[in-house]
């Protein structure tokens, strides 16, 4: 792993989640996607966020993502409460949550801005927020990205789908679990509509599958495909599944921002060792509620767990 | 793969299987747990069929059989039908099946019977079917085996688990799905589920997650754990599941008995391989309705797959 200058960018949502599972509960945690994706991302490289939070964000929380090194220059902070979710997890089934509240607050509103330093950003992730916001972000970039990337959701593909479509084209990246990918494409087979994704213009499809783990499929330069099918690394017990898409993309990005390379130069084997550091820290989330565990980690703990998880899959 | 003389013995069902799935329907086709396991072993090593089957079974079906070198001498026919299932796959999610028929037949009244070579066999597969009979074949042999392997389902977990609690301490190798492993142990955890088994006393846990591939858990010579992720070799079009979990321990058990070794000699890389060469005969299996995909196959196509299995799963 190197930490480099290497900087990432990411637009998405920073907000505060009550969560309720088997475990316990938590009111106004720290989370959303930016703030999971950054403090993943910021034991590999140096993340920046760019996001809306209300004048009700503390100053300890201002202060933590500082003290990782996290660029707040484009952090607004406006009038009105931040981004509010709360949410209850089947205890019985952490597959399951129910949304028992959402209070966009001031995120309705979000208008990301890049500054001038953003604009020429190396990497760029595109968290799951509307689409028109996302392509937006992207056409404010002066040059295109080293690497772009994205997320999205169930909800942008019912109602905003030719947004959506007219994003995917300008991406490297797609993240979407096996539902959104099936609905998104119509296509049930996840290898065949992972290419259809790429046959759109994005170079990697990562398909999420949770606690399963995760499939990824990816062009070579010679055309031909290159899939990689990653188990998820069993942890007991899983306190709080809250966010762990976004430290694991977070974690994958971040190692793909330390190689400082653009997206065609990156081999295979690099993408690979970027989808086991997210699965690594996807699974350091989920072992405390918000960013509890993830703020104890250490780059040590990250390398002694990416070992460890080389021994579970390694045949011989 | 080794194909040597080393026996394995499934005692087991033969059945004829009506199924219906999104792809089509097939009437009286080959099944049964035995059947599945026999064939799919058979490409690694030699397997011998303890099992009854009725007037009605097709001369065919024996000589199929036999063309594989399976031992049917220990296949009792009696007066009366061959054991048939029918079922229906749900045509979009092949997790969910509906059993339409069960007729026992002559399977009500199975009476395992060992005759003298197959008391002494080396490795002996205790596929699903009733705990006590299973610890009856035990109890036959006239020497421990080298390795003794059980499958077995959430029926007997509910109803018979006073018996299945006698059987497991005399196995090495327990197969079990997730949820019966959490139904028998009453632990969530899989892991800690599994080392629970363990403790019983057998070497070996192996977790069947279907789709999503399989959990190994395994005790070292030195006490030590040593746990194995393995994802499922993804399928184009999954034609009908019926018999994968039967063909995924041929293949393991077949690998196993091609070694020629005794359990505690058997290392965590064999066992690996092992899952692998298992997971390879599923995806064959799942590819067509009954046999269809597995009499097809060679030993070189097995090896072609199993080579991209590891490309599809190395890191770097």
């Amino acid at each position: 792993m190197i930490n480099n200058n290497n900087k990432i960018l990411v637009v998405g949502s920073v907000a505060y989640d009550s969560v309720e599972t088997h475990a316990g509960k938590r009111t106004d945690a720290l989370g959303g996607s930016a703030a999971y994706f950054a403090l993943a991302a910021s034991y590999f490289s140096t993340p920046a966020i760019v996001a809306v939070v209300g004048e009700d964000f503390e100053q300890t929380h201002i202060e933590f993502f500082e003290s990782r090194d996290i660029d707040l220059s484009g952090l607004q902070i406006e009038n009105g409460a931040t981004f509010r979710w709360s949410g209850k997890y089947d205890p019985n089934n952490l597959n399951y949550r129910e949304t028992i509240d959402t209070q966009l607050n001031v995120f309705a509103e979000f208008k990301p801005i890049l500054n001038v330093e953003h604009k020429a950003i190396d990497v760029l992730f595109l968290a799951n927020i509307q689409p028109d916001l996302q392509l937006d972000v992207l056409n404010q970039t002066s040059s295109k990205p080293k690497i772009v990337a994205m997320d999205s959701m169930n909800l942008w593909i019912d109602n905003n789908q030719e947004d959506l479509l007219k994003l995917i084209p300008k991406v490297d990246i797609v993240f979407l679990d096996e539902t959104e990918l099936r609905e998104l494409t119509g296509i049930k087979d996840l290898i065949k509509a992972s290419k259809s994704i790429i046959s759109m213009g994005p170079r990697v499809v990562i398909i999420k599958k949770g606690e399963h783990g995760l499939l990824m499929n990816s062009i070579n330069t010679d055309n031909s495909f290159s899939l990689f099918a990653c188990p998820a690394l069993p942890v007991d017990p899983v306190i709080d599944p809250t966010g762990a898409g976004d430290c694991f993309a977070g974690g994958f990005m971040g190692h793909l921002a330390s190689l400082g390379k653009n997206i065609s130069e990156i081999s295979t084997e690099e993408l690979r060792k970027a989808a086991v550091y997210g699965t690594i820290m996807g699974s350091i989330a989920v072992q405390g509620f918000s960013i509890e565990q993830l703020k104890l980690v250490s780059t040590k703990k990250i390398e002694k767990r990416y070992n460890e998880f080389v021994k579970l899959t390694t045949i011989s």
